[in-house]
């Protein structure tokens, strides 16, 4: 059993009612399939998903204070509140400082949440695993949404990752993302020693969503 | 008739279930009095709200982007899906680029949303209002949460705002905010030629919310 | 007589000794033709341009901050100290805070040097023209870059860029860039009513510097 | 032998002509002690410093970009060439992206420079350890400028730091700061275990910068 989180970004496709429908599907697959299937949605639909499906949902993203003038800030608190799971960090396409990384996964950790750090290369990788987070997601930026995928293109990027982290910190669990499409991008990454994989665009973006997914975990 | 914007920032008796309460003593002061009421809520309150609470709901801040790969964003369209009445821009703890205000005071417009952008002084005043947005809401940063009211410690900066903001666009509206709690600070504004305030700590970290936000309309 | 600012960016053949070189060829065509140009150098060559080359030497950014306590940065006080004319402010490479911005322009007015506020659109240059730089230059940012003149290419951007600003502001000089190469577009912008051109690669990048600034300025 | 880096920020009083009067009262002291000193200081001052002060000059930070449009920004390859003998990155003040961060350690790595990563407490020491700098100098940034020394107020900090760097990462070396001002801070420093301190008040704004240097190293 590996795991999938699969993230909605801020795809049409993945936002609003549709967004409910894709968790609702996520939801259905994971009740099929023997993989851990968690979903990162939209601030604005993680109220509604988060009590009406019955899978772990994640923020994509935190913001590093707590309550108080913040304006326009969510914090791990808030996301806490409305039964969120955890939250990724440092997405790809929300970079934070390092020291704002450190302050969310312990903040999440406290909050008894999941922590998913993503990180771009190997050092990176090592570096995020030095917090002690739950998770670190290593995607090559050159390869998100590319459709060629990361356990394939640089199979040496994800055996080197999970090494390192695993050299600072045995207790993190490495996922690979950028490009995984298929059942055999999936495998292939959890033979590299993935335990599992980050995706986006080729479930969400998918013409069928269902079916891509239901394909992902190998139900089809 | 003025106008009077709560903001409720991170506050933590500004979200969640407070938040909800908040907004329904809101509504109900809003039933009350000749004054327009709207408050800005969090991303992760906004959708209830929106719907339970019958007053004009605004987002806090809203990215500058599309919908897309924008991992951990909220667009303007975003927002408009969920019955946001329009957003702060700009805010004194949330500052944007030139580029970026200008882009979401032409999206909001396009979505039919009313724009409310901050700034700090005088020619940041005038040049928001070339951006042709609803609202500018001029706000000496070092007032905000000070509970020194900017109607009355630097008046000339309120009335010279609402001059150079006319002067360089006849159609915008002008509000003044920090430090505003009292009724005699929200006349004084509207004396200076503000059209209305903008505020927050003075109503929404008051020991009494309802009395304060009744007292800053005239209710009391 | 037009304007013509040549910004060397962090191009390799614009830093350094070829830096050095570059800024004595375009003094020595200053000398020859009835333009004004000025450069834009980095932080690391100006103390040496400035002293070593007769013509006006601009910072391609300034930080917001005065002296003090601010790690890896460089203000306006600090430019000004080392011959500096002035500096380019949110260029589409560097983009400010709107506050950012208002901070810079004042801050150079007030140490007598010059501001030339960079731009992405109509609505953004009659909001920089509020601030009262002594430039504003406007670049659409598709065509930065592209060798495609935006004088050409959108000559309604610079036409209305430059009746929006002197709306907003008479004493303001309106400069446009992106895709500036030949002396025809050269031309074209200032019948567009520009007072000039903000250019880097068609001068930087070119095979023969020299030749390259002259064609520009109609000495070849 | 310990390490004592001094940073000039944007001190009035460590920079222009001043920054070379302290530059040389830092080559002056090093040569009359057994401690290694090096300085950073800003980008405008570098080149002069550099070329007329025999001790090793560090820029305060690095823009983790290469040459090309980049108009601004200063890269690593850019101070190499004027002689920097490495950088700060990530200071408390100029906070960066870990992917940023890692270019950044690894481009002065590439091309034989000394990079000086900055950290705020044990975990982000530890992580900056894993991208494998030549330092890491951790400074709680509550003491930064505030005179209370770090290896006092808070020494199981550096202690930790010094333990959880090493645990990573075997050649990394270990510096801390924040208040340090005093020989006797210094040694503390160094019997807690890390290899020196980085500095900047307690020399750069004392009254009598010389004096204060040597009392540092324990020359008086």
């Amino acid at each position: 059993m590996g795991v999938v989180i699969i993230n909605f970004k801020a795809y049409k496709e993945g936002f609003g009612k549709r967004a409910l429908e894709l968790a609702k599907i996520a939801e259905d697959v994971a009740s099929r399939c023997d993989e851990y299937i968690g979903i990162a949605v939209s601030f604005l639909d993680l109220p509604v998903i988060a009590r009406e499906v019955n899978i772990d949902v994640y923020a994509q993203h935190v913001d590093a204070v707590g309550f108080g003038s913040h304006t326009g800030r969510i914090n791990a608190e808030m996301i806490a509140e409305y039964g969120a799971k955890g939250s990724l960090i440092n997405h790809s396409e929300r970079r934070l400082k390092l020291a704002d990384i450190e302050y969310n996964v312990a903040k999440l950790r406290e909050l008894g949440l999941t922590s998913v750090v993503c990180t771009n290369n190997v050092p990176t990788t090592a570096a995020a695993a030095a917090l002690n987070p739950d998770f670190v997601a290593v995607e090559p930026p050159e390869l998100i949404g590319s459709g060629i995928p990361v356990s394939k293109a640089e199979p040496e990027v994800v055996e080197n990752s999970v090494k390192a982290a695993k050299n600072v910190n045995r207790e993190v669990r490495v996922l690979c993302g950028a490009g995984i499409t298929t059942h055999e991008d999936y495998v292939k990454a959890l033979e590299l020693g993935a335990e599992g994989v980050l995706l986006a665009s080729g479930v969400v973006k998918a013409e069928d969503q269902k079916r891509a997914l239901e394909e992902l975990v190998g139900l089809s």
